[in-house]
């Protein structure tokens, strides 16, 4: 494959970015309410950084609506209770709304009961993970989710792909933000692949193999074999695994087999826990713990030169300069989009 | 560093090796009780193969002992209760004995209230966290730990350490056993750089860094360099991070930094959770549920033709061959153990 030809950006604006989302979700009978909700995710995604899962990614949402994938009639409901724990059904409502329902929920058991724990089935994509993160976290609880995907990467040592790259994300509250891990458990997503093909730049670090059994940086070579690389070998391989058999086990969801036999990535089973801090005997001490162990973290002497960032740290930057100066999008994207 | 010579290996029965264990514990101070538990865990974790946290650590083990890091008389105890969670102080007690007291209550608490989560402050090394794992998951839970360390492992783009490894272990009822995931934030543990330096070989994929900032296979330039790698880069990086920030604020005990300012791993903080699974709707699917993934997941085609196994599905063969002919053990390590 040749890189593609340099995409011309143009600079939009949240609000307007928001509203053209709105529009188009009403269009496709979202609510008021659920059209405010997806619009926010999707233009907040895209505000801080996270494009392939916020302005570039809102056209395949519309499809997946178009084709039935998603019922944007539905939302998910509590079908068990026990304890701090819940089983929800996502009657293949909108990812977003169901993961906003769920991890706003969850927060809800952790206030009662210290900590609370939802498993969610047949629902969909969920977009940016750290989307619930961060709101869980500016709460001042801790969150843990993760959601499973279809099959998209080999296990080590294989050819195939019996793996989703089943992201998790792990959040914690700091100074009035976050500090926010979201993290597939392949070492590249096949956009960001994309993205450093299109710029035609090797990978940092290997990605994947070749269709020869090589590992390698070449994005291109990657995309043709389909091998991408779990994060270190067998150790992402085995964590993506654990994390699919929680999703599909606590939610009575389908597990990464499961939504891979539909051969489309829908009804997805996703985790959310949240833990509240307050009731803990040492919360008085938190915030000053968490400055402490960043404050160590900051004086990490840089390879290369590169101050070094905690997870999270650069999504703030990025959000002050999009706010700013308006959002980069495509403008062959935003042309679709306005069409949809 | 020339790699050592081969050393003499001698096979001891599983049985000879703890009474072996529990003699030397009993003479420094354990109680019957606790040498038992303690001598159990050393004893399990070599001949399910963790040698590094079974045999070959029992002599470092106990001379944390005599240099009072571990207080024999001392074990863990609940200091809070908020819902499903609990604080637990350590009080410097063995680590195994402490952990195995917190997995147990963990269970307990999941039994009551769907999940149980203890944040355990001032422990110590617990030895091989898949023993938890395989202790839980054996009884039918779900369990997710981990524990902070001593910081060992520079972040992605840093020169020095300012990480822990923090192992990470993830549990479920499979069969009559388990599949368990244990795992560090590293790439290569410093133990097992030596194992491959002593047998004068290569890594097979790169642990670490060089000296001069190149990444290596090389285990003898990594020792040297003190620049391990976390797995998936700045991905297991963030993970350490996370794990290492959970640990410390749900305990309110130290932070990697924290145990580093002691120039000793001690007084590290854990976490445990554990989930029970039998109050869920698809209680009666989840065997079932597991052995899908499973059977999809060795469908995957291997490159090599090696087996594709999941997590801890190594670990009973070697337990089953370890029981057959005796634990292999370093004649040189087995003596000094018998002279402790």
């Amino acid at each position: 494959m040749p890189p593609k030809e340099n995409p011309k950006f143009i600079n939009i604006r949240a609000a307007e970015m928001e509203s053209q989302f709105y529009e188009v979700l009403i269009r496709h009978k979202f609510t008021d309410e659920k059209a405010k909700l997806c619009a926010t995710v999707f233009t907040e995604n895209s505000l801080d950084g996270v494009y392939t899962h916020g302005v570039n990614r809102f056209p395949r949402f519309i499809r997946y609506l178009r084709d039935g994938h998603i019922d944007p009639s539905q939302q998910a409901i509590c079908t068990n209770q026990v304890g701090c724990i819940e089983q929800w059904d996502g009657q293949k409502g909108p990812g977003p709304v169901n993961a906003l329902l769920c991890t706003d929920r969850v927060m809800e058991i952790a206030d009662a009961q210290g900590m609370g724990c939802i498993a969610l089935a047949n629902t969909n994509h969920w977009m940016r993970g750290g989307t619930y993160g961060w709101r869980a976290a500016r709460k001042g609880f801790v969150f843990i989710g993760w959601t499973n995907t279809i099959a998209n990467m080999p296990t080590w040592g294989a050819v195939n792909s019996k793996l989703g790259n089943n992201p998790l994300v792990i959040a914690v509250p700091y100074q009035q933000e976050a500090i926010v891990l979201d993290m597939a458990m392949s070492q590249y997503s096949y956009g960001a692949l994309e993205f450093y093909h299109m710029k035609d730049q090797q990978l940092p670090v290997p990605g994947g193999f070749t269709r020869e059994g090589q590992l390698t940086t070449d994005p291109g070579a990657i995309s043709q074999s389909q091998r991408i690389l779990p994060i270190g070998y067998w150790k992402g391989a085995g964590l993506s695994l654990l994390l699919d058999i929680l999703a599909a086990i606590l939610s009575g969801g389908l597990s990464v087999a499961g939504i891979s036999r539909q051969h489309v990535e829908a009804s997805v089973s996703q985790v959310f826990m949240a833990i509240a801090l307050e009731k803990l005997t040492n919360y008085q001490g938190i915030a000053s713990a968490i400055q402490m162990i960043i404050d160590d973290y900051h004086t990490s002497v840089p390879d290369k030169g590169a101050r070094i960032l905690y997870p999270g740290e650069r999504v703030l930057a990025v959000r002050a300069e999009n706010k700013l100066h308006g959002i980069p999008v495509m403008e062959e994207v935003w042309n679709e989009i306005r069409a949809l």
